[in-house]
C-alpha cells in the first residue's frame, strides 16, 4: 500500500496528549478546556434525544441550526447569508476546512498557507492533488503579522485558494480591518477563493473586534468561512462546526461534504440551535478567556519565559531561549516530562519545522489547573 | 469555480426524501426507521455527557467503544482485531468509505464497483483521482449475484480496490460462503485492496448468516471492514460507524482520518460502548427486521408489483412492468406524488442510469406506517 500522505505521521496533538498522560503532566497542549460546559446546552441535546431527533438530517444541516447560524452572523457581522443555500453544517471545522479544499482545489492548483498555520491544511491539499505555497508570517515586537507583499508575489495563475485564519493559531494573533483590505487588494480581478478558518471567532481581547472575513463583503463573497461550536461552546468533542460560503461556493463544497459524511450528529444539532437562541455564552467568551489569559501571563511575568503578545485565540506562545538551546519539540517533551506541564512545539505549525524558540500553552483550563501549571513553571 | 464532481447533483435519497415531505407521502424512500431507538441508549448517551465526556476523544476512537467492536467481531466472526492498530470510529460509514478511498487511490488508479452500488462510491474514486470500473450485477430468478468472472477480468495491473457490498443496498441479495471464495482467488498473488461495506449486517434473514469478510482471514487481511451503529441501533443520525482493517492499512487509514474530521462525538461514542455490552440488541434484529419484511411482502403478494428475493438489509425491490412503463424516476415520482408512498428508482444506483423497471422501498418503519404504505401501493 502505497501511502496517499507518506509524509504523515500522528498529529502534534494526538502525541503531546498522549505523553502528558503517560507523565502524569498538566496538559496545555492541546486545545481543549478542562471544565464542564454549560448544563442547559446538555439538557438541550438529550430534550432532543428523547423528542426522537435521532435520524438523518437534512445533509445540509438541520434548518433550525442553520436559521441560529444565520442570524447570528447577521447580529454580529452584519452579513446576511441565505439559510437554504449558504450555510452547511460539518462534523468539525477540521471536515469542513478538509472539505472545502477538496472541493475547488484540482490536481496542480496552488493553495497559499500562511505559515505557522494548523496542521491540517497541507495534508488536505497534498490529498487534493494541489501544491501549497508557504509564505512565512513576520514576527516582531508586536506579535505575528502577514506579509501580504509575499502574499501577493505568490499568487498567479495557477493560485486557487489562499488560506487565513484569524484569530490565529498557534501564535494568537488577530488580522485587523487593514490585512483584510490588503487581501481583498491581492484577490481583487482574480479567480482566486478564500478559505477563512475563524473556529476562535469569539476569543478576541483587550477591545478588540474580531475582524470576520463577513465584515468585508468583498472577501465573503469569494469565501468559505468555517467555525466551531466545539470552540466556541467548551464541547471540543461534540464535532459540530460549519461552513458560510455564496451559494455557487457552498453548492461545490456539499457535493463533496454529502459523498464525505452525508450528514452531521442530529441530536447535537438541535441541542446546539436551540442553545443558541440566548447569545450570552458567546458574548461573555472573551471577557471569560481574557481574565484567564491575563492569570496566566501575570503567573510568568516574573519567569525565565518571555511573553509573546496573545491578542485571541486560547493559546499563549512562549520564547524559552532564556531557559534551554533545546529545539522546541525537545523542549516541549522535557517542559511535559521533567515539569510535568505539556506545551507544544511551535515547529510542528511548519511544513519544514521552522525553529523559533517558542512553544505554545493552551490557557483553556480551570483557574486550579492554570494554578498548577504556573507553579511548576515558575520552577524553570 | 470549476467543479471536482461536475456530474454530481443532490443525492437521489434527499431528493426522494424532499418530494416525500412536500407530497405528504410515506416515506419508504431514504432508508431510515421511523421509530424510536431504545431509551436505554438515549440514557447512556446523557450519562456520557453529564459524567463530562465533552472534549476531543482519541483520534482513533475512545478505547471503550474500539474494545467493545473487537470483542463484538471477536464473538460473531471469530476474528480478532487489535484493539489499538485495527479500529477507527468514524463520523459514519459514509466518512468511513470515503476515507478508505481517499487514503489508498492513487491518481490514475483503478476501482471495481460492482453495479448497482450505493451513490457515494464513485463520487469518492473521483475525488481521488481514481478511475471506477463498473462490473454489473447479474439478475435472476435467485435474486441479483455478482459475475465474479467479470470481476476476475477487470483486475489488471492497475487496479487498487474492488468495493463489495454485503449484505447488498439497494437488492437484499446477501454474498455467500462461495462469494468470498471466488473473490480470494482473484485477489490472491495481487497487491489489490478490498474495502468491504458491511452496515446491514446484522440484517440477514430466514436462517442466513452474513458472510463478513472478517470471517475469511485471507480477505480481511487485505481488507477495511465498514460498518454503521446508525443502522445497528435506529440511529442514522448519530453518524457513528468504523472501520476494522489490519495494523498496516489502518495507519493509512488514519492519516487521512486525523486530517479529515480529526475525530468523532464523544458522549455518543461511550454511549454506544456501554450500550454495546449487551448482545441482545444487535442479536434480535434479524428476528425483528424480518418480521417487517415478512408483512411488507405479504401485503404486495396480491399486488399488480413482483416482489423480487430480500434476503437481508432493509430494503425491498419491487418490479413494476405489470403496471407501467415510465422509467424508475418517473414512477417513483408518480408513487410519490400520486399514491403518496415514496420509494427510491433503482436506476440512481447505475451511472449510467440503466433502467430495470426496479424501485426499492425501505420496510425499517412501524407497522403502521407499512400498513398504511400497502393500503395506498394496494390500489395501484
Ligand atoms: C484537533 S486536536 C487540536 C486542537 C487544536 O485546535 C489545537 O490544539 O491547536
Ligand atoms: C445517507 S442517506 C441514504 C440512506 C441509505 O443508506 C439508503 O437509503 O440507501
Amino acid at each position: 500500500l502505497t501511502s496517499r500522505l507518506p509524509a504523515v505521521g500522528t498529529t502534534v496533538f494526538t502525541r503531546m496528549s498522549t505523553l502528558a498522560a503517560q507523565a502524569n503532566a498538566v496538559n496545555l497542549g492541546q486545545g481543549f478546556p478542562d471544565f464542564a460546559c454549560e448544563r442547559s446546552l446538555l439538557q438541550a441535546v438529550n430534550d432532543a434525544m428523547q423528542a426522537d431527533f435521532n435520524q438523518y438530517p437534512m445533509m445540509t444541516g438541520a434548518p433550525v441550526l442553520r436559521q441560529a447560524i444565520v442570524a447570528k452572523i447577521a447580529a454580529i457581522y452584519g452579513h446576511q447569508y441565505d439559510v437554504d443555500t449558504d450555510i452547511t453544517v460539518t462534523a468539525g471545522a477540521t471536515q469542513a476546512l478538509t472539505t472545502a479544499i477538496l472541493c475547488c482545489v484540482h490536481p496542480g492548483d496552488e493553495v497559499i498557507v500562511i505559515e505557522p498555520s494548523y496542521d491540517s491544511y497541507v495534508p488536505a491539499i497534498t490529498l487534493a492533488g494541489g501544491v501549497p505555497v508557504l509564505v512565512q508570517m513576520e514576527a516582531g515586537a508586536q506579535g505575528y503579522t502577514v506579509p501580504w507583499s509575499a502574499v501577493a508575489a505568490a499568487v498567479n495563475g495557477k493560485t486557487r485558494l489562499i488560506i487565513i485564519n484569524t484569530p490565529h493559531n498557534p501564535t494568537g494573533s488577530v488580522l485587523r480591518a487593514a490585512d483584510l483590505q490588503a487581501l481583498a487588494d491581492i484577490v481583487r480581478g482574480t479567480d482566486v477563493l478564500i478559505l477563512s478558518d475563524e473556529v476562535y471567532e469569539h476569543m478576541v481581547y483587550d477591545g478588540q473586534r474580531h475582524e470576520s472575513v463577513c465584515r468585508h463583503p468583498e472577501l465573503a463573497a469569494r469565501a468559505f468561512v468555517v467555525s466551531s461550536f466545539g470552540k466556541t461552546y467548551h464541547v471540543t468533542g461534540w464535532k459540530i462546526g460549519y461552513v458560510a460560503a455564496p451559494a455557487a461556493l457552498s453548492a461545490e463544497f456539499r457535493k463533496v461534504h454529502q459523498y464525505n459524511v452525508f450528514s452531521v450528529n442530529t441530536p447535537m444539532q438541535h441541542g446546539i440551535a436551540s442553545y443558541m437562541a440566548d447569545p450570552k455564552p458567546y458574548l461573555e467568551l472573551p471577557a471569560f478567556y481574557q481574565r484567564k489569559r491575563d492569570l496566566f501571563r501575570e503567573g510568568l511575568q516574573h519567569s525565565r519565559f518571555e511573553l509573546l503578545p496573545a491578542d485571541g485565540t486560547y493559546f499563549q506562545c512562549v520564547r524559552y531561549d532564556k531557559i534551554s538551546t533545546q529545539t522546541e519539540a525537545q523542549f516541549a517533551e522535557w517542559l511535559t516530562t521533567e515539569i510535568k506541564v505539556a506545551a507544544i512545539p511551535v515547529s510542528a505549525f511548519y511544513q519544514q519545522g521552522k525553529e523559533s524558540g517558542i512553544v505554545r500553552f493552551c490557557f483553556a483550563k480551570k483557574d486550579e489547573t492554570l494554578a498548577l501549571a504556573l507553579e511548576r513553571l515558575g520552577k524553570v
